[in-house]
């Protein structure tokens, strides 16, 4: 039987954005004006299949692991830190707590496994699959049945999204050591040097930098390859990466965009593309992180960012931040007078 | 008696800002991790001299009028439409009335002169200075006491603003022919040859483009210099220019920081900053226009803008597009939890 993840996804509907587009040029502006506000309401309205796209019910999930690589001394947070941070989400102190209730977006927050377990806490689910995956300078970060445990998770944040009537999706992460991680699957996926894809993450210094430019350096050479998207995913990823790889194929099956957010969550995308290409076509990017290997992958996948703040952070932060250019661009788009309405002159 | 604009502007509160940069390296995140988000959030805070800044209350002034320059057929649309966007501003119909009525963003209109006068409409202001300005190529395009009128028509809507306690200014313009006043504005201000600073306008095409440069290159010639920049405004500029000049002076006096838009606006900052250089403190930029010169204006006055969507409406629509990015520093910075209350352990 083939995997659920290797299933088709839904079709954008090409007439919904050809009508989106039609009214685009009738709307009392220059044509084109609008830049990239106005193929962001086009886009949507293919994705969503009706003329005038809407994203006020816009649902973000944040997936929480710990990571056997911290061990290499790759962050510049202590490990317990991941399983602080669930505690943060739900006090609502963090930046992705903030940035979600300020925009009426609804957060959830998914604990799959940390070290320092919380335990139960308001707004935060539990599907723990292992307190952390295994450290893949010696093994594969996760067991066969570890990697769909996780794919799965992923699914199901997106079936209670579009339960809920969900028009858009964010993914979001939290891992101390993850961008050592999604820096390493995304040198399996792309054929790249890890020098050219590892960064700074949370702030690490440059004798830090080396040390996750060396762990990935030694993991790829135990873990040879080539492999296939999957098995990259299962041998370097984390419960978080693999999470998201299969949220995103989920909700292009399921014919949901989803605004993709930073550097770790742009790894599982492209996980989710390689496994699963056409779920590109559902995949919007918000913001060009500051981390170093982004732009690289964003290139990979033809993606063009909304933002370029200079943020690193996480969380789904990043994708959070760009939400308001989404809503603006389906305000003017649904809004605007066109020139017949209006009586203005036409160029 | 020295010129009203002349006179200095408010002091930037430097301890409010070290108490918000403070604040900023205790929130529940890497430092620096959010990135402009975070420098937005200092930088307000200076300027409106509280740890905690908001811009709850954001005020949008365009101003419409036009210009002698459009007869040299510098424009895609016809001068008639600058009276008919009037309209269309009081109807709610143009991208600047949707993206503010959004955002509770309180929108006024001030028609300055436009030689298709719509007469008067719910929400615009008349404050009539002459049906259009005399075209730059065969004399100054203001009268002094027209120029002292239009700056002080910007000054009194700051007023306004501030009377109703507005945390930020916003400037927009609508005016057929504008980007061709505000570009010959931009050569004489920065000595620039006029290829270097006009562009596609509204959407003008080759032909058209070299129409804009050839008319800046024989207003240049006609005006010799150099001229002060008050001078400059007088001769080559616009009523809504000029008023947009008087607003941002006007603004730093005031104490109330503005949100600069796009070229149009970004020729009158720079007027601004050059008749009154302790104007620049008070300036955010909002965004980076697709217009070609606006990135050199940009460089003059050391403005890193926020957004780069490709837009070139002008209206203010730039600057209200970025509006969310400063709610959520804000947001963000008041509403994070430190590492202390959340319990999490520090780098």
């Amino acid at each position: 039987m083939t995997q659920w993840y290797l299933q088709p996804c839904a079709e954008v509907n090409v007439g919904a954005a050809e009508a989106a587009r039609q009214r685009q040029a009738q709307l009392t502006k220059p044509a084109g004006s609008l830049g990239q506000l106005e193929s962001l309401a086009i886009t949507l309205a293919g994705l969503q299949g009706r003329r005038l796209p809407a994203v006020d019910k816009a649902w973000i999930t944040v997936f929480a692991a710990d990571h056997g690589i911290a061990a290499a001394g790759v962050s510049a947070y202590p490990q317990a830190v991941t399983g602080e941070m669930l505690r943060n989400f739900a006090q609502q102190g963090a930046a992705i707590a903030v940035l979600a209730s300020e925009q009426q977006a609804r957060l959830e927050v998914v604990n799959l496994g940390v070290v320092n377990d919380p335990g139960e806490l308001p707004g935060v689910r539990r599907e723990i699959i292992a307190a952390s995956t295994a450290s893949f300078l010696q093994a594969a970060a996760m067991e066969p049945g570890q990697l769909e445990m996780a794919l799965l998770a992923g699914r199901r944040s997106v079936e209670r999204a579009v339960a809920e009537g969900a028009e858009l999706l964010i993914c979001g992460e939290m891992g101390i050591g993850n961008t050592t991680s999604a820096a390493a699957l995304a040198c399996g996926l792309l054929d790249e040097p890890p020098g050219r894809l590892a960064g700074r993450g949370t702030g690490v210094d440059a004798a830090g930098l080396q040390r996750k430019i060396d762990a990935i350096t030694a993991a790829l050479a135990f873990h040879g390859g080539p492999h296939t998207a999957t098995e990259w995913l299962r041998r370097l990823g984390g419960f978080e990466l693999a999470a998201m790889t299969g949220a995103y194929i989920a909700a292009a099956q399921l014919g949901v965009p989803v605004l993709v957010d930073g550097f770790v969550t742009t790894a599982a995308a492209l996980a989710a593309v390689r496994i699963q290409p056409e779920a590109r076509a559902w995949m919007l990017f918000s913001h060009r992180s500051q981390e170093a290997g982004h732009t690289r992958l964003l290139q990979a996948m033809d993606g063009e960012p909304l933002l370029d703040l200079g943020l690193r952070l996480g969380e789904a932060s990043g994708a959070a931040a760009a939400l308001p250019l989404l809503r603006l661009a389906c305000a003017v788009h649904a809004r605007m007078a066109t020139f017949g309405e209006a009586g203005v002159s036409e160029a």
